[in-house]
Formats: C-alpha cells, sequence, structure tokens
C-alpha cells in the first residue's frame, strides 16, 4: 500500500484560531485510491520544527504533503523547509518571476519584492498551477519519496485537489481500485436509516458507513478490486437494493446536492420558483443560486424581516398577523402565495419561524412553519428544531428544498 | 515555556470523515494560560503507532494531550497505549468498575464485560471525572511529564476542558500570561498590510501575525510577561500603533464581525437597511440576519434574480437595463434606489454581477456592481474578483457590506 502523511503548517492551526478543514477534504481523498493514511502532523511556521516534521514524514510515508506557508509574507516558511528537508536548493523560476511581475501591472497592484519569492521551487522539483493565485503548488521526487506543497486558502486548495492532485493520485496508486457511492437520503434518522438497511450491511466489501449530517443521513457504500469493472460488480447489488428500499427518500449518488435536485426538477417540467422568507433571512434563495444556471427556475424572493415587510412585499394581511402572528401557520401559508404572485412564479416557498435564542410573541424557539404553493394548493408544515441559532436556520433552509421537492415528485 | 502537545487518535479523522474541531477547542485554551504548542500528531486506531506517537510527544514536549479512544469497544486502545508507551502497567479501580455496574443496572442497560476497560488506569495516574459519560479521563504523571486523556464525544470532551482541564492548566502555568488580541482589517490585502505596519514587527514580544481572510486580513498581537497588566502594558502601545496607522479599516477586536459592527451602527443611528441582491441570491441579508436582533435594524430585502424580478419588485426601468444590462453601474444604481423605497428603509444595498461560471451579456466572470443608497445619494462601486462562484460571491457580500460600512462612518 502507498502510504501518505499530512503535514498542515500555520500557527494560526496551533492556537485553535481556524479549523484545519483543508487536511480533512485531502485525507477524504486519499481512500478513492486506495492510498494509506497512517499519520498527520501539524506545525506552526517556525523553520527548524518544520524541516523535522518534514523529515520524520518522508522516514515513514511514501508521499507527504504539506498545506499552507507557500505565500509572499515572511512567515510562509514552507518553500524554504522543503529544500532544506530534501537537502537540495531553490532556484528561480524567471519565466514565472516575469509572469508575476506582469499579473500586478496588469492589475495595477503596487509590486514589492517579497511577491518574489513564489518564483523559487527546488532544483528536484517543479510547480503545480494554482490558477486560483499567485502561489504555485510543488512537486517533489527525491530517493523514492514524493513531496508535494499546496497553498492554504480554500479557494485555490480545493480546485487544486480536485485537478492535479487527484490525477496524481490516480497514476500513483495503479493496483487497487477503490470505487465508492454515496446515497444521500432525506427526511429520515440515521438510526431508521441502519434499521431499514441493517440486513444489508455485512461483509467487508462491498463496506457500508452511515454519517449523520443536518437534515441529510449519508450512506457510503464502498467496493475494491483489481479492476474498476469488478469492483462496479460488487458494488451494483448492494446499491440497487438500498435504492430499492428507500426510494424517493434518496436525493442521488456523490455529487447531488438537495438544491440542485430541485433545480434539475423544475428544468424538466419547465417551471420557476420565488422564496418568501423571515427567520431564514435570504439563505433559501442563496442555496437555491449556489449553482451556475440557476436563473432558469429562480426568479428571485423576497426576505421579510418584518411584519410591515410581510404586508407590503408579500401581501399578507394585517388580520392574519394580529390574530396569529408572524410565526403560524397561516402566515405561512400566505407568504407563498404572495411571493407567487408578487414575483410571477410557479412554486413559492415560504420560511417564517423562530430562531431563537429567545421566545419570541410567546413561540417557542426551534417552531418553523414552511410553506410551498403552486398558487392553488398550498401545503404547510410545521416543524420543531432543536439547536443553536445557526442550527435551526441551516435545518429550516434543508427543510423548506425538502418539502418542495416532495410537491416536485407528486 | 510550559509546551503542550495534542494527539488526536482515531481513523475516522485519517479518513476524513470528521473534522478534528476538539483538537482546535483545546489549542485555542493554551494561549489564555501562556502555555506553547509547537506540533500536533493525528493518528488512527493502531496500537504501535499510538505509542510512537506517545512517545514522540513525550519525548519533546511537557504536556501530552491525547483525544479519543477512552470508550468501550475494541477499538479504543488508548488507556493501553499510555501504558506501554510510559512503560507502565493498568490497575483496576475496583470503586469504579462497581460504579458502572449500578450505573447500567439503575439505566436497565445490558452489561457487557467490555466496558470493565474503562475501570482501569496507568498505576502511576489517576481518573478525571466525566460527568457526561461513562469513560473517566487519564492524567499520568511520570519523569517530569503529564500525559492526560480526554474522551472524544464533544458533549463529554468540552466540559472536561472547561472544568478539570482549565484549573490544571491555571496550576501548571504559575508564572506567565499571555495576552492576545485580534485586529481584523477590511479593504486591503495581506502584503498591503504587511508593508503599512512592517517597522513594527520586530521582536518576538509582543509578537505580530497576518493572517489572511477572504475579504479581510487579521493582525494578532501576543504578550506575554509574568502578570497580566505587565503583558497588556507590552501589547498596548503596539496595539496603539497599528490603530493610528490602519484607521478606520480596523473593524474591532477579536469577537467582532463585519456584520455585527454594521448593525451596531445601524442601531446606534437609528436606522435600518434593505437588501437588493442579484449574484449573491440572498446572501447578504443571510449574513445581517446571522446575528440575534438583527431585526431591529434589517427590514428584508429581494433578491432579483431575474430582468423581470428587477423591474418588477424594484422598480428598475426597462430602459435602463435594455442599454447597459443587469450587470451595470446604473442597475446597481436604481436596485439600490428601488429597494429603499419599496421596502421602506433608510439604507438599500444592491449587488449585481457574474459570479460566473460563464460570460453573460458580456461581462466578464467575477464583474460585480455593488451599491449603497440613503435615497438622496447613491454611491456605486465596480469589483473585479477572481476565483469560484463561491468564492467570488463570498468576496462581493463581504465588499457589500464594507461599502455600507463606509457610508455609515461618514
Amino acid at each position: 500500500v502507498v502510504v501518505a502523511e499530512i503535514v498542515s503548517i500555520g500557527t494560526e492551526l496551533l492556537m485553535g484560531q481556524i479549523v484545519d478543514t483543508n487536511a480533512q477534504y485531502l485525507a477524504a481523498v486519499f481512500p478513492d485510491y486506495g492510498i494509506g493514511h497512517y499519520h498527520r502532523q501539524t506545525v506552526g511556521d517556525n523553520f527548524d520544527r518544520l524541516v523535522s516534521a518534514l523529515r520524520l514524514a518522508l522516514s515513514r510515508s511514501d508521499l507527504v504533503f504539506t498545506i499552507g506557508g507557500l505565500g509572499p509574507t515572511e512567515d510562509d516558511i514552507t518553500r524554504k523547509a522543503i529544500a532544506a528537508a530534501l537537502e537540495d536548493e531553490l532556484a528561480l523560476d524567471e519565466r514565472y518571476a516575469e509572469k508575476l511581475r506582469r499579473l500586478f501591472s496588469q492589475r495595477n497592484l503596487p509590486w514589492l519584492d517579497t511577491q518574489l519569492q513564489q518564483a523559487y521551487h527546488p532544483r528536484s522539483g517543479h510547480f503545480i498551477e494554482n490558477p486560483n493565485g499567485t502561489a504555485p503548488g510543488l512537486l517533489c521526487r527525491k530517493n523514492g519519496k514524493t513531496l508535494i506543497a499546496l497553498p492554504g486558502p480554500k479557494q485555490e486548495f480545493i480546485p487544486m485537489v480536485e485537478g492535479p492532485i487527484r490525477a496524481f493520485l490516480a497514476d500513483v496508486s495503479g493496483g487497487t481500485v477503490l470505487l465508492s457511492e454515496t446515497l444521500k437520503v432525506l427526511d429520515m434518522g440515521e438510526s431508521m436509516v441502519e434499521e431499514a438497511i441493517r440486513d444489508l450491511i455485512h461483509g467487508s466489501n462491498p463496506s457500508i458507513g452511515i454519517y449523520a449530517h443536518p437534515g441529510e443521513v449519508h450512506i457510503r457504500i464502498t467496493a475494491s478490486a483489481e479492476e474498476a469493472r469488478a469492483a462496479a460488480d460488487l458494488l451494483a447489488p448492494v446499491q440497487k437494493a438500498i435504492e430499492a428500499r428507500l426510494g424517493a427518500r434518496i436525493l442521488g449518488g456523490k455529487e447531488a446536492t438537495l438544491e440542485g435536485d430541485v433545480l434539475q426538477r423544475l428544468k424538466a417540467k419547465q417551471q420557476t420558483v420565488a422564496t418568501a422568507e423571515s427567520c431564514t433571512g435570504g439563505m433559501v434563495a442563496a442555496r437555491l443560486t449556489d449553482a451556475p444556471g440557476a436563473s432558469e427556475s429562480v426568479v428571485g424572493g423576497i426576505v421579510s424581516y418584518t411584519l410591515g415587510a410581510k404586508e407590503q412585499a408579500l401581501g399578507v394581511r394585517k388580520e392574519t398577523l394580529q390574530a396569529h402572528g408572524a410565526v403560524s401557520s397561516q402566515t405561512a401559508q400566505e407568504m407563498a402565495e404572495g411571493v407567487c404572485k408578487a414575483l410571477g412564479a410557479y412554486w413559492g416557498i415560504s420560511v417564517t419561524g423562530n430562531a431563537g435564542p429567545t421566545e419570541s410573541e410567546g413561540k417557542p424557539i426551534g417552531l418553523v412553519y414552511i410553506g410551498v404553493s403552486d398558487g392553488t394548493d398550498t401545503t404547510v408544515e410545521e416543524h420543531h428544531f432543536r439547536g443553536t441559532r445557526a442550527f435551526i436556520r441551516q435545518r429550516a433552509v434543508q427543510a423548506a428544498l425538502s418539502h418542495l421537492r416532495r410537491r416536485l415528485l407528486d
């Protein structure tokens, strides 16, 4: 088995200022290529300690990944530490230096000579292109070991993992093929899912893991074989058996998202949607427009945070608000119907509730009403969520999209 | 300086199935007691590798914390590995064994003998009480080193850190106090910030770290001394010097957020705001309503994803859209003015742009216009962001709130 090790670099990690989601992201990629992962290290922006950490990693692992410390400031020491750990020296890449200078002049940014350190790489290595930042990655091979350096900013890091790093790992892994599929299940709890598929969870190939996420349960099926075809033959029957049991509650494969699924169904029916949000304050609309191409199906939305906005922009009746309050089934109904009309959409979704942290109108924290209307038939669901304000808002968004999806399935 | 090291234990961490928020939580506590933290390790549920990791940690750090692997199942190996690393043996605590048995019978749970392993501790150590679970923590002292084992489940881990661990660290740290402050800077890049305060970054007490976040740069100043007063006296002049240079670009202290700062300024002026969003699809409104109590200042918002919605809900003129397009300074202006009127707010913020992934109306990806209007004076800023769709949207939200903040400062 080829063994990888991650070395995360940054004093802010050791100070607990940020969570190391990059390391988790990369770690989750290794199993796809049957690559082992037995150790992970985190060190601060300290040259000697980083060099020691790299030497230790190189002594016990085949592939060593560093994350962070490639930028232009003084505490970006990764490049130099890698050269030291490999007993190599840094060489200036004139072409890259030129490219950097050009970039700065094109963008009218003041040039600082410290930027130039990004144009150096160890002689034994080469750059990995970084389309979203000025610091390229590094790939160095020496004595049968490979050392790869990736930048820390998430918007640079993730595209590099998904592009060149996945390609590299596929190449390295050679023999064993690990094939996995994730089925995302809506509207069921973790133990309900386990109960429903318990008799299918036996043996270790394919293996089945069940993971709880807010408002979704993920079932991960993983099969390994010497060829992709054989792995697929192991995986397929188990996947089919699970799909047969859970039916439309399954959202789709690995890449499926609830918002993507809803948009696809809207597009297929050539229908549009508009949102009317109170306690979620725009989060339903934001999530529906996460994906490109949403403008075909999403007309827009209205965030009605005050009573006045509910009346003026959505046409909720004053009597309804007075008799039942803003957090009520009746208000949810009129909001969903109102936004359909106001924005001329086929579907209207509404969310009104109390996300906390205090009771309001005598309505308890976590009480949320979700309405879905097609102009003639409006359904309202009542939810009682428990947790922090952020969690209640997140669950409400999930429940709103799931409610619309169920209406679209009918 | 007393040096601590964290060893996180769990194959699920190395598989990337969960993020290690516990390690971050504990790491953030060390600076409060002036305790150094130079290395962190993560290992799977493997006895030999865990023993090696513990030996390495004991060889270079004074306090070694393990997180996880204390439960009753077979892959809970931490207790045995600690005994091996300390060359100690495990002893059964009869009283704790009895307590466990009683607990199970009281709760009518079936007793399994595997539960009993939780009643063992190394002879050189003792238990740390865990009020929220069956596995107690461990504290072992040998050869001048201290090894502390904490359980992994968050609801058990956090109360133990906040209780006995903080008490222990206060006791250990005795002398040194570390004091730190974070200044969040808006509208400046990382190297511009470094350039502006370079001459202040010298010496190591106080030390200054600069960290880039999307749309913000954080400056962390850390001072250590034998007394809180002396640390504050070291920190204050550096903080003042930085504040004097960067002025209102500094958002505030550690806990400050851009949305919180904007809400506070609105509240102080008794003014309200409404949002008109296109490419950010509701994200500005969602962020403004993240904090409780936003309803005093946030009236609501309109997400106008289509041209029709821009006309109907915001009153943008058809001629404007035809002549300049949806992504234009003119449209941003009319959106900001329109939402002020439509929702009756003092301020209107608008965002219209192309977040990608393709050109539209011939407007390049990343071009975003942000308007802020008080009904009589509307300012529009043009931005060119580079990156993924998600990143462009995030930067646009940040820029919109920062633009409103600058208007509120006037």
